[in-house]
């Protein structure tokens, strides 16, 4: 590690997860380390000093812990998107293709009102299925996506591209060529 | 709502969740807002004020976003303990009883190093089985729980009484009466 490490010092690699030739960017050493932790936050929030954020919405289930630091950084509320059946209230819910197969991400119907501001956070923008679907719940409750900030890019998976013709203002901090 | 709204103000019922004669204690709302969820957070963190965590353990899932605030306010790091499976490193793991059948939760094993201080956080106390079991997998790792913090106290259903057999501190903002 450098003397003065960046964000990636801090990401492990691991292979053959979660199946074979996959390489999984781990960031659960960077949130396990108090100066990782903390840099990735602060950078995340960089491009959107003063910028006002009613909500942050973060995607199941590591999203979640980059997002509860991040709505109490801001002093915004968090709103959780996540797998289908797991929200107690009454939910809208969106579809989305996989490499095989679909998947059903869903949020409370009250938990965004017309015209807030959000902030989507992930840790991991690969192929953008995910964060689009979590895009468009946001947006059928009235909500107004401001930025997309994730921890890792995955650029040759094609999310950014996804996002950005979406009209979304994409974030990362660090990114990963290949697959 | 009054005026100075509480803690409970913000949290919503929810009958018959996950199945018949549960009430759900639903957190989403009290996070939802942005005074709510600065409440909890600044709350959650009193009884600690002056005390050095090195890590905030959140249990998987809702636990990551209180647990991201909480490790953010407090420049510690985040480790997340979770269902079997999800971790990608190395991990060991611990079962626990449920009312039908077992659970197993895993953590990575080179995330918690002898002797480091860590605060272990969720949503919700029911019966201290998710709880014991994290408890568990941070001790063998040399772990010392100094404190396990909860929003809601479920204490009907034991698990106050359970971790404090073990000789665990429970802080908790809110208890409900009943199941």
């Amino acid at each position: 590690m450098s003397p003065r490490p960046e964000i990636k010092d801090y990401i492990r690699s691991i292979p053959d997860f979660p199946h074979e030739g996959v390489m999984f960017r781990d960031v659960t050493t960077l949130f396990a380390d108090p100066r990782g932790f903390r840099m990735a936050i602060d950078q995340l929030l960089h491009p959107y000093a003063g910028v006002r954020f009613d909500k942050v919405v973060g995607l199941e289930a590591r999203g979640f812990i980059l997002g509860g630091a991040v709505a109490h950084q801001l002093s915004a509320g968090f709103v959780p998107v996540r797998k289908k059946g797991k929200l107690p209230g009454r939910t809208i819910e969106q579809s989305y293709t996989l490499e095989y197969g679909e998947a059903t991400v869903e949020v409370h119907d009250d938990a965004i009102k017309p015209g807030e501001k959000i902030l989507l956070v992930d840790d991991l923008l690969a192929t953008g299925g995910t964060a689009e679907a979590g895009i468009a719940l946001i947006e059928r409750l009235g909500g107004e996506v401001i930025g997309c900030a994730f921890i890792v890019d995955l650029p040759d998976l094609g999310g950014r591209k996804r996002l950005e013709r979406l009209g979304m203002e994409v974030h990362a901090l660090v990114a990963y060529e290949g697959l």
